[in-house]
């Protein structure tokens, strides 16, 4: 029998579930690998917190005391930066593997920890980063090996889906429904990292950096949150045949070509596999040039789906190798203005007089010149369109020609048709 | 650099496939594996058939030409049981890989086959054969290893998806959306594998073997097409909420529990993440004790993602290691008056009284004792309701009490909601 000997880092929502999870799994996990995997150590900050009685006598404050034990892998379940980088790196330094649930580490230091990895000869691990149970970074890696990626599409963030899909369902505005959301655990006490975009934006970076084999930092990744999406857009979106999801989206141009990354508040035609993602589930729309497209979804968060993702790293630490992929290219990002593609705007009621029809709209837009094809004006005042061919002036066409507010106008990605590589 | 010589079997949609995606991925799969593979014969049937100038000097209609080619790997494009079998079977005890697209060939003699592999230390791969493009095999292999799987619900067949998306959109019968999909290229001359189910049952007869290491011969799977599938089902069924799907469903009561498999026009709640699977789109729903649930989506058949996952598979066949999984276990099968859950019953018009409403039906029906919830009349006559906690007397109660004629009623599963391992 192969006995592996685990050090958990945490034992929060995330930790708690793996430590359960392996025991109710051992037996499975034991007839499918012949291996066994045990806790033998597990790190928390505050000994004074009530725990469990079988976790208390391998309970530990103290760091180096879990390198002491005879472990051969450390599954980092703590969360934030420091101390886990500097962990982690220890761990590796002394020859142990690693499997993290982490999304700001690996989206911060992925690229320096994976190279610590390889010098070492160990493996380092991450598919609970993204998409809590969904095998997304797995089927990259190990499924999509002969297919060039040209884009990924996402739905990371539960929080922020559940709270659109209330919104849109409900017509509640963003404030009331993120109370709502709070009362019942849906969101974090301090929503900022998922409502503000954070928490996607650091998955989609891991994503692009695997799909692209390019080095994206969080940096560089265009970013909006949902705070300012409004009922009357989410109902003039729907009146059009859209819903508006925040939405991830990583594009390559061409093989080696310029990349672009975002995560902002976005529209999908009610007919795109994303558009029916509910909730708290994540998904995520993978277009290559032979596979043509694949959509995972699944459950993004909860101890339950993070465990399984964390319990099938380990059960592959000595089974998958990691396919070769370079680390280090510095990818070329497609300069804003040459984004072209299609958008929304949304006008608020006070940019609309109230006898204004949809069709006279269109022919006013189009009569100066913006390739406009869809709008609709709501009885309440507001009135929104499709502009397809965008260019980075027509802000500045509409304020000039008609004289709107550049302050009172949303203007949203529409996520584009298929695209052949 | 690694060389690896490929023996093709077949030169039609999938065969032809494999040859150009084996050439436009050359760099792609060489830079992430180090290894070239190299088409080096190809097996036809017909030698007078126009093909195209590249593959005609490695054709040959005889299969020991096959053999005595320098290959590692024969790719088995050729579909049907023989002569497929034999030349698989001969290629393995010389020594080399499989890689295959065969359902039929798999759903009949895969256990077999994947004897003579295990004994002779090959490898027998058939990702191509579940759902073309999407990676449902490797991920219940891989990446599910520490689950229990107990439910797996697939929308398998593209073309009867097709046939009863349009039915449902369109108010068409069975007959005008088949004779239309004909002509498009979406059915074949003769579409009996497609619309009377057995394709997908080859399907679920592979999966359930995997999910539930179980071998359940395609004989023992309960199978029913879509022929007569009507136009006032699909409406009735959507004004309850709910879509009618060619659904192959596995599920497995408790660990080494009874196992039940079907094919069948099954109701699910528009809800569902495979209630807006449309058109010619495969998915699969797992459920697992672990990961919850995870649903797959992509193209199920067509020459690019089929040949994507038997370019996977062939990347693979020196890097990942199947998992220990029993071959031999031959299930328990759950009784059928066992087989409790929600059922569908719809009436022909000549059944209903001009003056029945939904209220009415439902009384008299509650009034016999049936736990039924709710019910629709059609303006067009007709009638349907659902059934909950359904027994298999119930069909004789409502001849019997209600003088209803049962062979102008129909019933059908309704998919039921989640349950817990
Ligand atoms: N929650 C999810 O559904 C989910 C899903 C996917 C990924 N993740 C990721 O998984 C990680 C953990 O999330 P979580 O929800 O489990 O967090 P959590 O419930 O807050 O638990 C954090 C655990 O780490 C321990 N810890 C924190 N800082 C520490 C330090 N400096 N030294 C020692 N122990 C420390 C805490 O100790 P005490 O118990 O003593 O406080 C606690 O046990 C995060 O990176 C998160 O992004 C979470
Ligand atoms: N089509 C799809 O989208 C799809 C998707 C997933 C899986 N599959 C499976 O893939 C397999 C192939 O399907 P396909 O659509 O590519 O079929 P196809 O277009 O009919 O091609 C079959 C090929 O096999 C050759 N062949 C047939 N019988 C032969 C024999 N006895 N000896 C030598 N060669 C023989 C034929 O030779 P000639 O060219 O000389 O006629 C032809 O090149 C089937 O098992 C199918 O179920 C197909």
């Amino acid at each position: 029998m192969n006995q592996i000997g685990v050090g958990l880092l945490g034992f929060g929502t995330v930790g708690s579930g793996v430590f359960h999870a392996l025991r109710s799994q051992e037996d499975v996990i034991f007839r499918r690998t012949g291996t066994s995997l045990k806790v033998r150590t597990v790190l928390v900050q505050n000994h004074e917190k009530k725990r469990i009685p079988d976790v208390r006598s391998i309970l530990t404050t103290d760091f180096s005391d879990v390198l002491k034990t005879d472990i051969q892998v450390v599954v980092e379940a703590m969360g934030g930066v420091e101390p886990a980088l500097t962990y982690v790196k220890q761990a590796m330094e002394m020859g142990l593997h690693i499997v993290t649930a982490n999304k700001e580490l690996v989206a911060k230091h992925g690229v320096e920890l994976e190279r610590t990895a390889r010098r070492k000869g160990v493996q380092f691990l991450c598919e609970a980063s993204v998409g809590g149970g969904i095998p997304v970074l797995g089927t990259l890696l190990h499924f999509l090996k002969s297919n060039r990626i040209y884009r990924i599409s996402g739905i990371l963030n539960g929080t922020t889906n559940y709270i659109l899909s209330r919104m849109s369902d409900e017509g509640d505005s963003f404030e009331q429904v993120l109370e709502e959301a709070r009362r019942q655990g849906y969101a974090e006490a301090d929503p900022t990292a998922d409502i503000d975009g954070f928490d996607a934006a650091y998955k989609l970076s891991i994503l692009g950096r695997i799909a692209f084999e390019a080095d994206v930092p969080v940096s560089n990744i265009r970013r909006e949150g949902i705070r300012d999406v409004t009922a009357l857009e989410l109902n003039l979106a729907r009146r059009l045949g859209y819903t508006i999801k925040l939405l991830a989206v990583g594009e390559q141009y061409g093989e080696n070509g310029p990349i672009t990354l975002g995560v902002e508040p976005t529209l999908l035609s009610i007919t795109h596999p994303l558009a029916s993602v509910h909730g708290i589930y994540n998904a995520i729309h993978l277009e290559g040039d032979v596979v043509q497209d694949l959509t995972l979804v699944g459950q993004g968060a909860g101890d339950l789906p993070t465990s399984s993702a964390i319990l099938e790293d380990l059960c592959n630490l000595f089974v998958l190798s990691p396919p070769k992929r370079s680390l280090s290219r510095e990818p070329l990002l497609l300069p804003e203005e040459q984004r072209g593609g299609v958008r929304f705007v949304c006008l608020e009621p006070s940019q609309t007089s109230e006898d204004l029809n949809a069709n006279e709209l269109r022919q006013r837009l189009q009569s100066i010149g913006l390739p406009v094809e869809d709008t609709v004006v709501s009885p309440e005042g507001g009135a929104a369109f499709i502009i397809h061919r965008w260019h980075p002036s027509f802000p500045s066409v509409l304020v000039a020609e008609l004289g709107w507010d550049i302050s009172r106008m949303t203007i949203r990605p529409v996520h584009g048709a298929k695209r052949v590589y």
